[in-house]
This record gives C-alpha cells, sequence and structure tokens, in this order.
C-alpha cells in the first residue's frame, strides 16, 4: 500500500507535500492564512584554500527558532489560534521547505567582495558551477550562492513521540517520502547530493524537540560523501566490486560486530568505528540511493531500525542522543560504486558523559575513541534480550 | 633569556620536564613517591575503509580523570599529603607523558583478530608502517599498534589562571617549551605529525580545568593535516610560493578580515571560516614548525596571542570556550610548502548558544557557519578598544 501524496504550497511560497499513512484519508485543502512575507533566503560558499572543502556562510540562521515552548511549536498541527507551519490541523507525515535554509533555490546572486578584498572572489550567480567550477579562479577564497533545497520531514503530529515509536505503516510512510524527495531534489539544477539525515536530542543542539528529520539537498559533494566516492571507485577499479557491498560481506561473515539483521538488512557496528556508539544499517543487496530500494527492501527496514532504536535508547535507560545519517550516492557520479547505508551514531560515551570533539577531532579531523567497537556491537546485542 | 629545563621521571618511568621562567630557580630534585604500576598503555589504529582515515581505539581512556576536585587536581603541585603528577611543590611550566594516552611508545603489538574476523588486519607490530604501509593490505580494516606519544603541558602551577592571564616571560618559556617537545617527538620512532594543542572549557569537554595544553605525537599524518598538506604542495607546485603565505598576504592587503598584527605576526579571521568565532595567528615570515621560529618570531607570539586572548573573552564577557591548534608542517615531508600558524576556534555561537556538531558537519563533514567572517573580525577589532 503507497501513502497519498499532496502537494501545495506555504503562505511565503515555500513547497509544503503531506504523505498520508491511509490513501482513503481526509483531502488536505487547508491554506496558510499567515501573513508571511515573500520567502527570501541568503547563504554563499566560500572554499577554504587550505582544505579544499566548501564552508557554508548562511547568517540569516542566527535568529532560527530555538527550543520554542509546546504553544509555539512550529511544527505542530494548526490550530485555532495558533498558526504554525504546517496549515492542516492534523497530518502523518509532512515535509515543506525549512524557514531557515543552508541552502535555497531563491538565493541570489553572491554580492561582490568590498573594494581591496583580493582574498575573497567576486563572486556573482555561480549557475552551473561544480566544487571546482568557480569562475573566479585567481581569488584565494572563491565564492558561490548557497543556491540549494534544505527540507524538514515531521515525523508525526504528536510533538512528544519519538522515531523509535512510531508504526511500522508509518516508517514505510517516511521510507517513501525520503525516496519522493531524493528524486526531487536530484532533478533539481545544481544540486549533486541529497542527504536526509535526523538530529536526536538536545545534547547534539536540536532546536525543536518535535519529532522530525531534515534533508539537505547539497550544491557540491560534501567532504565525507566525496570521500567515500574516491575509496569507492578506486575499490571498484581495483576489483570491479562495490566495496560498500564486500564490507558488508565481510561483517556478515565475521558476525562479531552484527547487532541485528533480518531478511534485507545488516545492522552492524563498523570494524573502525569513530563514535562511541555507531550502528550502521544497510540493504542486503547494495543499491546506490534511497529510490532504487525494492518494494521487499523498504518494507523491511522499518523491523529491523525500530529494533535497533530500540536496544540504543536501552543502553543507558534513556533516550539517547544520536544523529541518523542517509549516505547515498551522489546525484550524478560514482553511482554504480556506491552502496547505501544508514549511520547512526552518538556522542554519549558513559551514562552520565558525553564525547566532546576537542583538539584531535575539531583540530585536525584525527578520531580518538574510548571504546573497542567488538565490545559495543555485543552489548547491543544484549540489550535486545531484555 | 632562555628558561631552564630538568628533565626526570615518574614512578611509573613516565617522563617529566621542567622549564622554569628564571635560569637561577631552584633545582627540580623532587622524586615521584607514589606507588605507582609500571606504565602501559594499549591503543590501536583501525583504518576505516569508506574514508581512508585511521582511527584510534584507546579504550584505557574512559576510565580517565573526570572534573576533580580542588583538592584532586592532579596537575596541581604536589604538596603533603597530596601526592600530584607534579613531585615539586611549585613550577613554572612543566610537560609529561598522558597517563590515560591516546598513543604511547609502550604500546604493544595488536592482539590477532578472533578467528573468522576476516575484517580487521591481523594486527601484529606494525614497526615503522606509515598510513599506507599496513602489512596486512587484504584485510578492509587494516590495524596498527597506536605506538606516539601524548604529553600534557602545565601551563601555570595556579589551577585558577587561565592563558590570557599569564606574563609575556611564561608565555615564552611554554613557546620554548612547544619548540623542544616539538623537536623531541619529530625525532621518535614513526611519529609523523606534532600536534600541540589547548582546549579550554567544560562546553568543550574539558575534563580537567587546570590551565594546560597537550601534545599529540601522531603516527600517521591526521586528516586534517593531510588536506592542508595536499593543497600546499599543489600550490608550491603550480606556483612555486608556500600557499599559507600568499594566503597571509592577501589577508594583510585586504585588511578587513585582519583582527590585530605586531611586527612578526598577524592575526585574522579567515575568509572561509567554519567556526562562529574562529582566528588565526601566522607569523609575517612563514616556517614550517614552531621549533623554526627566529628568536625575535618567538619573542611577539606572546604579545599578540595574549592580546587576542582577551579580545576573544572580551566577546561575551565570559570566558570563551576555545580549541587553539598549532597547525604544523608534517614531520617528513612537505616542510617547504607549510606555512605554520595556529588556529583558535570557539563552538559559542551567541551569549548563551553554542553551535552543535549535527547532521552536516558529523554526518558529512560539510560545515554550516552563522556567521560571516568580516563581522566577527570587526567585531574581534572593536572589543580590543574598550
Amino acid at each position: 500500500m503507497t501513502a497519498t501524496r499532496t502537494a501545495s504550497r506555504l503562505a511565503d511560497g515555500r513547497e509544503i507535500i503531506y504523505f498520508d499513512d491511509v490513501s482513503a484519508g481526509t483531502p488536505r485543502v487547508a491554506q496558510d492564512t499567515r501573513p508571511l512575507e515573500p520567502f527570501s533566503s541568503s547563504s554563499e560558499l566560500r572554499l577554504d584554500p587550505l582544505t579544499r572543502e566548501w564552508v557554508t556562510v548562511a547568517s540569516h540562521r542566527q535568529s532560527r527558532t530555538f527550543l520554542p515552548s509546546a504553544e509555539d511549536n512550529p511544527l505542530a498541527p494548526t490550530r485555532p489560534g495558533h498558526l504554525t507551519e504546517v496549515p492542516e490541523s492534523s497530518y502523518d507525515v509532512v515535509v515543506f521547505e525549512n524557514r531557515f535554509p543552508s541552502f535555497s533555490m531563491s538565493t541570489g546572486p553572491v554580492p561582490p567582495a568590498v573594494a581591496g578584498d583580493g582574498v575573497l572572489g567576486d563572486g556573482g550567480d555561480g549557475d552551473g558551477g561544480s566544487a571546482g567550477g568557480s569562475d573566479d579562479r585567481s581569488a584565494l577564497v572563491p565564492r558561490r550562492p548557497g543556491r540549494g533545497r534544505c527540507e524538514v520531514v515531521c515525523f508525526s503530529s504528536d510533538a512528544a513521540q519519538s522515531f523509535r515509536e512510531l508504526s511500522q505503516e508509518r516508517v514505510a510512510t517516511i521510507v517513501q517520502a525520503w525516496a519522493d524527495r531524493t528524486t526531487a531534489l536530484s532533478g533539481m539544477d545544481g544540486i549533486e547530493y541529497v542527504f536526509p539525515f535526523e538530529n536526536r536530542g538536545v545534547e547534539i543542539g536540536v532546536t525543536l524537540t518535535h519529532p522530525h528529520g531534515q534533508i539537505y539537498g547539497y550544491p557540491f559533494i560534501p567532504p565525507t560523501a566525496q570521500r567515500i566516492l574516491d575509496a569507492s571507485l578506486a575499490h571498484l577499479a581495483a576489483t570491479g566490486r562495490v566495496l560498500y557491498a564486500d564490507l558488508l560481506a565481510a561483517e556478515v561473515a565475521a558476525g562479531v560486530r552484527v547487532v541485528a539483521a533480518n531478511e534485507h538488512w545488516t545492522a552492524f557496528v563498523p570494524g573502525a568505528a569513530r563514535w562511541p556508539v555507531e550502528v550502521h544499517l544497510a540493504p542486503n543487496a547494495a543499491v546506490p540511493d534511497i529510490p532504487a530500494l525494492s518494494a521487499d527492501q523498504r518494507a523491511a527496514f522499518g523491523p529491523l531500525y525500530l529494533d535497533v532504536l530500540t536496544r540504543l535508547d536501552a543502553l543507558y535507560d534513556k533516550p539517547l542522543p544520536y544523529i541518523a545519517a542517509w549516505r547515498q550516492a551522489p546525484v550524478r557520479v560514482g553511482r554504480d560504486a556506491w552502496g547505501l547505508h544508514l549511520a547512526v551514531f552518538s556522542i554519549r560515551r558513559a551514562a552520565e558523559k558525553l564525547k566532546y570533539l576537542a583538539g584531535s577531532e575539531s583540530g585536525m579531523g584525527a578520531f580518538i575513541s574510548d571504546v573497542v567497537p567488538e565490545a559495543v556491537a555485543a552489548r547491543l546485542r544484549e540489550v535486545g534480550r531484555s
């Protein structure tokens, strides 16, 4: 069964799309009656010449909504007197363009650098530019508009629910929404990488506690994806095989780091995990991205993921702060070399201690882990038994 | 004037070295009388096959000292009844091997993987291995011993002082200690990169509030240094010049991001800064590392650094949490392409808000900044006036 998809617009022109679990549900016809200004944003990319990585400057995000009271929750359904980002009075899953986006297609040209600033590139429109394709090659810090797409995905209209508590049917609807949005964003001008993720927990800086994820459509291949791409292409050239498929097969054969599995998916702790808690979920048959998952693979994801999330919350008998990051193939390159997986990781290193990214991690990118991956896997298998 | 250097050993065999501001000071002869077991540690490196970056697993660090009371401060001088890591009853600057190191020369061979674990490399001794030089190429996750060196640098015997409050003489002593240790660690077997840094503030996970920094001697070139090396070598090949020197010259010419300067050093906000507060300090004449700094450069560092630290603490009228990271040339490669600099950065993005590394940064390595570098530089120039 497929969820019902209904697309509309918010008062400021942003797109909003409902995905409803039950196909025979109520029509989504409510209008956004808030007196919003037409939506616009400013965001620019600057290339760090020392690391050759794009940094995004989105200064309008300083004023984004920060831990609002339940009364002011912008992700709740609208009710009389409380107009929110979601005009309907109820919803199952809803996706809309972020009001405080890091990237937006409404971003205009980058303003010229001030006179005499020979460091920054001249800016300009930057149409069609890729990571290496800036027009101002002579500048040490080339700039481009932060043109891309940032979407919010609400998992439930119940502000108190967590992903772990959702129904299997709801997870299937969310997978459908992720697939729909990955296809849509992949087709947008200049988007090179689509990244669905969830930040969970105030410990990692979540500013809205309502259960939701986000989708970033980057106008470049982000650094981590670029490194995975490089390794995957090298492995394909050397062996003719998909690196991630080889890794998963080896993990399944070893068994020692496998946490749980079903017919179509396996969850394991990576052999070189860098976070105190880190689990990968991958389809047993490799695919490049979420839209490429078969119907059977989609149906089997929820049962395993909810099992894993339950184990994570059982580790310390309280909700674990986590980041869940879908690593999909880039939009245009390396698709035959890539294996889709979901990396779920946490900064909690003990019941009352967090891992901080200090000197070695933040200053040098070198991760020091306090825990042995095999021990974490054994513990996660164990907590599932209780 | 040069500080006095006195080397000794702690009860468990770890090295300790005093650097005293005044050359005619008290001889450092106190012995460590604690009943410590001979020092040993276990630490292993695992190569993440997806990013091809080394991850260090140092599980003995889970039990490291965590925010002790003033009574139990292990970095204080020893006094009757309170034996600490420092046997002397006073000190100026003292360096010793970390009791809970991420890397140590006492680390033994990596134990073999358990039978059937075809993911992990067989381990073994790993002598002389570099990032690409593991013996077990067939394993997807090669392993090596975490052989290297981790040192603690105490900046003052006064637990309540911060670096900003040190005297110019003391900063000169610290620079001498950094240079001494960089030279010493660079000469140790298998160390490829020497990284002096300071973590300041509980907000970034500091576990001991006593003013101190650390020095990591990595047995590989860490990821951020590797990327800077790649860019620097490419720039040298293309132009014949040092990338960082070109960057500094352009920043000085532009002026808009310069915070402060003196005859030998310049402090500026990088054009593509990724942190809400980020300042680079660099010598006006490029050198590869701290030992290569001239006497004049060394003497001129303290005045500018203390000025910058004072501005940082003035930003929000309270101590700013920060990481100060010395980016030196690697020990063996690219030294003629590299420009030494100190990167100081903070996660504080507003008086009551921190920047968290969530989905985009931790999951994809793509930094989203809320602040415009030119505005931060203007603000840092401004707070210096009051």
